[in-house]
């Protein structure tokens, strides 16, 4: 792995520059040496002096995002495809603002449950969309990562075949996926096989415990998920991702379902996902050793 | 366990008389001795037949549904919860009429994604609903089951602990627990250990992949759920649950977020899943009593 | 994969020309269509007979073994080597003479708990009475497969990467692995690693609980095994095995260690282990199936 | 857990003065508060040294071993069982000695491989013994724990069931086990289930990778264990074990199998067992509460 990075939402509900500045400071505390902001308002906040601070701190920045219902690219109506391409082009400029390295999350489609079936021409709307986002992508120096999520939170791509199919869709080499252990645990037969097909077309890869709370206390089965990572030498970040009713962000809490207190308390937290990760890597790493020694 | 069942939305898409009564019947050839009707519309079918039909064949029912969002007892709106009452109370009586054992599924609030925290009025709302529901359960000779479903299909009872507490809040020693392994292996941190605690609380389970299909093809790890399963000497049923989007029901497909093709043939899946859960319950047995061997 | 198999002492002690034909006929009755004898003495049998009694059946027969201290050709002193050699010439004949497919076993040592450490003269001594072995096996149509054991029953050979290298120490493409998971277990960082580094070089495995019993009923992950041998393509035969003290023999009971009864009744055991293996199988290709479905 | 403690060979092969005292220093500077002396021989040591330098570093000793052939207090030749009572009563003399608090390991039979079943006589000829040593043990204030172990190393107690029928069967309340990770892995069907029935019985604890290398690197299944230990609110000791053929033990090693290096330094080796146990500790705490919470 380059860096291991965690979510910003373990710190701040994320709107504001205080809270953001604050998340920066406390993941490069905690030896994190990349941060994710959600559904980053460029309107809202001082980018100059975010992308100071974070590169003062060398902490870099990603972004994720999911599309509303009215800017939703797969969709058949193209004035909501036209809405969603615009839309992608701006947080792509954000990111860039912002001297971040990466745009990820639900750019193709819209970010929440759907009560319909997803469609052939919404599919290759999407495509198209996410094409055109890579092209803006590739002139401002950030990366496009798509993230395969379970099919409460999309109806589009929900594995990672799907994922590999849509990138060939879009003809681009330079889309890749974002592939998350909990949306893994609902959707993959299984994860650490679907890491190994994938390989190189994964560029970054949240870790989360199956409910969402602290890794290694849930049900997912992380080795074979770190032993695929190390076979298919994945060289890209690596972030952690928990969510609490603790720290409640509009956008992102409710549609991502969150009703529980998992913590209260985000130091232990942090500390630990990255003794977890870093341990858990390590281990994937002897074990292959410990197999090929003859 | 007492008896084995399978979903009937493995068979049919559930809206026509001749589709219910097939599926009786190929559940029955298949072995299985109990079948789940969901979202049973008792103005559509003759109640009778069908219930002389499950006898003939000794196929017990069960009949699962989830509220609509205007008759949500967990709302604040207590119209809403007046008609969600009244609508419960209906329920059970036509399970009894159609000769079924037991009313299920997310019966204490909406069956679908909430974009709202769940409130304290609310869950009390819910729970006095529930003791209403067991009160007329109770003189129709009908079970009262809760699911506990996953984040995305209710805010309300997500776990086990919750479902205990819940349940105590009802006042009622005949309102039990309904879990189920696709629902678990998203919410618990551990789904045997939740069994161990809910103990003689549950009387109604569904074994479920994590991806809904093929029992064994996923990532569930099922044998510790079984030993559970063996050690709170579980004597209720046990019901194989699998959704493909080769059968589309409107009212649970979609709520369900069934986009895929999990399957194709429901035949070969139907005797899978018996072979599955037969097999695992007797090596579970066998595992305890080679642990007690001295 | 190509045929499953039953160790012969799951019905027998393997001591008679009677317990062996009963042997084969049980094996055939619960549907095997391979055989395994341990340690077979050509002088007790009528090899022609149980030839003939397996060709009828449609059941294959393999022969597996493991030297005793004085033919151990992993030793340094020529003589043990010469006479270990001898000995494994004369195996390979009486495996061509029984209609035999294949030898296996721990060939290349002593079959017991070793007091020394392994030397560097008794590899090479070893490898090269392998090489040997399988000039004769190939006149003899007989292929050669040694088995990778725990550290108590070898010194030598312990993992699949020492095995490996061994192979290809003895200079021979026609020399194969013998896993078993009993052993991998004891032995293997990763068991499916193991069984994918090994690939094309493994012609032979072992399903075997980790404490002998039922399948199924231990600690033995069985699932990424599965998934291992499916992606490697594995297309070389299975076989069950499984010791209790209700069947002794004196030859491998004792140097096994089996002091405990596992089962009563082979007859549910071998039923189990088909059904098994079979499942397992099955689900482990749809479990390919459906991640790579998009 | 009380004290969190490490095997000595991971740092001496433990027959000199000076390796020992180097071992206690180094067990504490990692943060281990208890040592495991194995097969300690009083008349090579000057034991009051030791044990003033154990208390001087707040670091608690336990010891262990196993019976020679000759002193095999499981046989049916009386004359051994007296040599074995006889030796097992110096052995507790000398953990007084030292100041150690416990004496384990295979203290009811030989340790070794056995070629023959044991019998009902040399079972409770041992549980005479082991009845005798524990009289010692209480007037010398030393605890007996016996070490279930695999097939290959007794062929008396291998399970826990065993272990607990044999405690029975000496008659005392304070005989208990000691149970290893490593040979539960060979001969328990339910690792976690056998240490829920061993419960208040159990009262010293090895943590061991299956293959006997870094811990997380193979193949045992951690976390359910780690329930079960919270589960019965284990409160006496943990010790990591772990052998590599780096640091030979004549006495150990052999009769262990250790024919592999399977670490080199154990420096990084005892830093990453203790991160493991407390990390894996603390997880399976959180999982317990974040079950029970609703």
């Amino acid at each position: 792995m380059r860096r291991l990075g965690i979510h910003s939402f373990v710190w701040t509900n994320g709107q504001t520059q205080d809270g953001l500045e604050m998340a920066l400071e406390k993941s490069s505390e905690h030896g994190y040496r990349m941060i994710e902001f959600a559904y980053l308002r460029p309107e809202l906040f001082d980018l100059d002096r975010l992308a100071k601070k974070a590169q003062d701190l060398d902490v870099e920045i990603v972004v994720t995002m999911g599309l509303p219902a009215d800017a939703d690219v797969s969709s058949e109506d193209k004035s909501a495809v036209e809405k969603g391409t615009a839309l992608l082009a701006n947080a792509v400029k954000a990111v860039r603002d912002i001297g971040g390295v990466r745009l990820g999350g639900i750019l193709f489609s819209m970010h929440g449950k759907y009560d319909t079936m997803p469609t052939r021409d919404g599919w290759m709307n999407s495509a198209g969309a996410i094409a055109a986002t890579a092209d803006v992508a590739k002139d401002c120096g950030v990366q496009i990562v798509l993230e395969v999520v379970n099919r409460f939170e999309s109806n589009l791509l929900n594995t990672t075949a799907q994922g590999l199919k849509f990138i060939e869709d879009t003809g681009r080499d330079d889309v890749f996926l974002h592939l998350d252990t909990f949306h893994m645990n609902i959707e993959e037969a299984d994860p650490a096989g679907a890491i190994r097909m994938a390989c190189d077309r994964v560029a970054y890869f949240h870790f989360n415990e199956n409910y969402r709370g602290y890794l290694g206390t849930g049900t997912i089965n992380f080795p074979p998920i770190f032993d695929a990572l190390v076979d298919i030498n994945y060289t890209s970040d690596i972030v952690f991702e928990s969510f609490s009713s603790k720290i409640v962000d509009e956008s992102l809490s409710r549609v991502c379902g969150i009703w529980r207190d998992t913590w209260d308390d985000n130091n232990p937290l942090a500390a630990h996902a990255r003794t977890f990760i870093e341990q858990k890597w390590a281990e994937a790493v002897r074990r292959r050793e410990v197999n090929a020694q003859s």
